[in-house]
């Protein structure tokens, strides 16, 4: 089994990976989508490396902690840009993205 | 939001993934590791099709359902090759393996 | 190694997945993004099938055939949206996803 | 077009991925397997952030440095590993590997 420290930070992960798969998406169909350019980019990289570091504690990788380590800093840097539109798809996934990147600099520390 | 019909099948895809993800892990640690192979093959094959069938399912792709029609041909295999093997780890593979081709077969229809 | 007939539809993998990224990143500066939302979401899907068919090539998987077939479908339907765009970089990526779908049903078959 | 600089970076990492895929299935096989199980870890480890770090480039992602920063370390980590055995697939990706691990540096700094 994988560390059971990994529990919490793998939850928050794939809730995050969650919530920017369905932002992402939802903004691809916004009408004003000329503002939301940086958010579907930001949701992709964030979704992405969620994943990446979900798969990474679950196979108990040496570099576990390494792989948090950023996708803390792309959460932060998701949430920053998703807090800033009124979508709800947005609200829900920049709470996600602050949550996660809490959870992966305490695993990382 | 992505399609609440999808919402069991992600799930399952999920449990699976961390499943084949722990297994992975585990059999590389095993004594017996040269009966291991096919396992730790399949153990990777299948969850990263079940993490890219979840992704798929996040976002409404398209392509959701080819994806989870063919992750539950890869889940099927990884499922009959765990079950031969009386690890712990590999038992609860097997389980989330059936479970998974059972919900993409049932999502995929 | 990897089974020599595979080489052609590595590189055509690789090279579609190159300029379906480059694609994605090149509609989201797009004035005229309204237009290129399918362009986007196809982008993403065929350039992540691309680099999960070299992946399965490079590895031997015995799945390897029917991942390029899937891999086919998605290049067929990427080609088809990005030959309505104008942009140098869908007009590229076009040729790119209709070679590769090439490339991927002469592998499946 | 993805930034130019990256071009020599992006290459160096699909060949590191490439030469990791094809030791990892190569591996699989040995007869000393019991001795291979941190290089099966490893090339997977390596594959997979080579395959990151080449989308993070090629989609000129804001965090592509930082991506390369991670994966000169794994790719590091890896080639370490390799050259410690004496198969030719072990051999050939060892070189590939710190080739990519130099290359990553660079782009990062």
């Amino acid at each position: 089994m994988f560390n059971q420290q990994y529990k919490e930070c793998i939850q928050a992960c794939l809730e995050c990976m969650e919530a920017c798969n369905v932002c992402y998406s939802a903004c691809l169909k916004e009408e004003n989508i000329g503002m939301m350019t940086n958010c579907i980019r930001l949701d992709r990289e964030c979704a992405d490396i969620c994943s990446f570091a979900a798969k990474a504690m679950q196979t108990n990788s040496p570099f576990a902690e390494q792989i948090c380590k950023l996708c803390a800093e792309i959460c932060e840097a998701c949430g920053k840009e998703c807090e800033q539109h009124e979508h709800e798809h947005c609200t829900k996934c920049a709470e996600s993205c602050f949550r996660c990147a809490e959870a992966c600099r305490e695993m990382a520390s």
